[in-house]
């Protein structure tokens, strides 16, 4: 595949003008527009400004609407429901996080869930910022059944797909950069299982099994004679990660009464809590107490196969240390030969060169 | 193994008898052996009425302290610390739950966390107490290195253990049972290996390593020529369980201070987060909405090798309800005779009869 490299203001700019032109309002464009190349910066390319070609379809189908209100509901000094009103995710989780922050500075703790957002994108942007705060962030995003695409994931010992890969995040400050953790519940995403696909390659034991329910590696037998379905991530202990997306569905739907059971107009159903550690210590105190288990981790010498302890989100702050230098690559042919058309079609085509 | 079947009173009143003549007052001991009970009852054998020969070990160590005060500091209307000064785990974990409902009766939501505790037990029996009042309770518990056992999960990438098994509890009510999950982060506990090596089986893969950090599955090699480590739960995708399980040292450790690096006087470092479903909706709709979750999931039909879907908690429900009926089965020459020996040298011998 060849590629082509950008600089992230490039296409901070394209973004903010493709999502102007669908009408958001440029702050409001800017917010998603910077969590797309955020995404890419990290090394998360599934999340990043590829979902541009995304975003375009679902505002084509009606399914974003971008500046639409998004308001606060059902409100107490703890506790609130943010409604997103089919907004872009980024717009909705961003006050939804903002709404978060704030309830648990004044309160000591938060919790607030949604109502029709759309896709909120690397949910572990937006336990981050709770972090930054001073804060521990707890994150869950159900996810409904998708117009086309439906539930993929089974419940542990089913064979039909009920969940998503519902993903659950938490972060917390440290003397550094913050731990963040981002992991989806499942043991792969239907798009990984496409590529293998494509590639003519199979996939690891345990992610799969076949309409039947018989566990498959063959990437072709997911999709024929009909539909498989995705294993929770952990093999023969899978029904730990399906315990965990339970709590996914539970938070991110039975509190704000949010349908994720049928073909909804959402995308996503997100949830945080926020625990600010100013009700418990001295911030800078918790801060040290955190780092100083980062340090008791890797201080462990590595495994087999292994350098060293990597915390969770150390990695894609280095990529994106890295590529703030390097640029940012977008494979030519497909991606970004779909971005220019679509700047094109929105009369923006003159910020693609 | 020969075994010996005892009404539920027998076993509850003799940990009731044992744990006053060690000095707690009757109503604590009645927590600790109501707990220890329930588990014998559930299924959960490691956790039930074979403790009672641990805490016995413990109690003769110093290292629990019955009758001690359990204090709340640090209180606001959404937070706490709770220290329990050492007393018995269940006796602090009981506080620390109702301290936790209270405040998010009042409040929306609550966030408390611990301060020298016992071993709390079976996590899932705190959670569950959270959903009975009809909240989401989300449990997890940091384990400090123990006096002769230390940390043996590793962290992500590392060969050295800085980690217990870590578990994490969620519950919710439904219209019937409530979802319990109660899931440890580490793929195995070390008594398993122990008993794999006195009954000569391997174990699964990715569940050990040795000492060089080689994946192993026998359990010799686990502890010589020097002790191996355990691996998060999840395989080739264990890095998402030691996500999770940093988060039960960062909830409860850094949050209150408790150093969970070294070796302490506490055995478990707990925190409980309880969300008020009232602060969302109606309870009986929340209800209503979690239980609609769990039909959708059982709608979907089994997988190979399995019969049913089964909720996280359901197993447990179904074999507490049978053996309330059948009664609980105790080795006959190994646990009955190390507790009737216990009872003997405390002056509570009439008991075992």
């Amino acid at each position: 595949m060849k590629y082509k490299l950008f600089e992230p203001d490039t296409l901070r700019d394209l973004g903010v003008g493709i999502f102007c032109a669908f009408g958001a309002p440029r702050a409001e464009a800017a917010i998603v527009a910077d969590h797309l190349v955020e995404a890419s910066l990290m090394g998360v390319e599934s999340h990043g400004v590829i979902r541009i070609i995304q975003y375009t379809a679902e505002y084509k189908a009606g399914r974003i609407k971008p500046g639409a209100p998004v308001t606060v509901e059902k409100e107490t000094p703890t506790t609130a429901i943010v409604d997103g009103h089919l907004n872009f995710g980024q717009v909705c989780a961003n006050r939804l996080t903002d709404v978060a922050i704030e309830k648990a500075r004044q309160g000591g703790i938060s919790c607030v869930t949604s109502r029709n957002f759309g896709h909120t994108g690397r949910v572990g942007a937006w336990t981050a910022r709770v972090a930054e705060a001073d804060m521990i962030g707890i994150a869950t995003i159900a996810v409904p059944r998708l117009p086309g695409l439906g539930h993929f994931v089974v419940p542990w010992g089913g064979r039909e797909g009920r969940l998503n890969p519902n993903p659950i995040s938490w972060a917390a400050p440290t003397t550094g950069k913050p731990i963040v953790a981002d992991i989806s519940t499942s043991s792969t995403a239907e798009g990984k299982i496409r590529n293998a696909r494509s590639q003519g390659i199979q996939l690891p034991p345990n992610r799969m099994i076949d309409s039947e329910g018989r566990k498959i590696t063959d990437p072709n037998k997911f999709y024929e004679p009909s539909m498989g379905a995705i294993l929770p991530f952990g093999g023969e202990l899978g029904y730990k990660a399906f315990g965990l997306a339970m709590l996914t569905t539970v938070l991110g739907g039975a509190l704000s009464g949010e349908d994720n059971i049928n073909v909804g107009d959402h995308h996503n159903s997100m949830t945080m809590i926020a625990v600010s550690a100013a009700a418990f210590a001295e911030p800078d105190t918790f801060r040290r107490h955190v780092q100083d288990l980062v340090d008791y981790m890797k201080s462990s010498p590595p495994a087999e196969g292994f350098d060293e302890v990597i915390m969770p989100g150390e990695l894609e702050y280095r990529t994106y240390e890295e590529r703030v230098k390097t640029g940012i690559a977008i494979p030519e042919e497909t991606t970004w030969a779909e971005i220019c058309s679509i700047a094109e079609e929105f009369g923006v085509a003159e910020l693609t060169r």
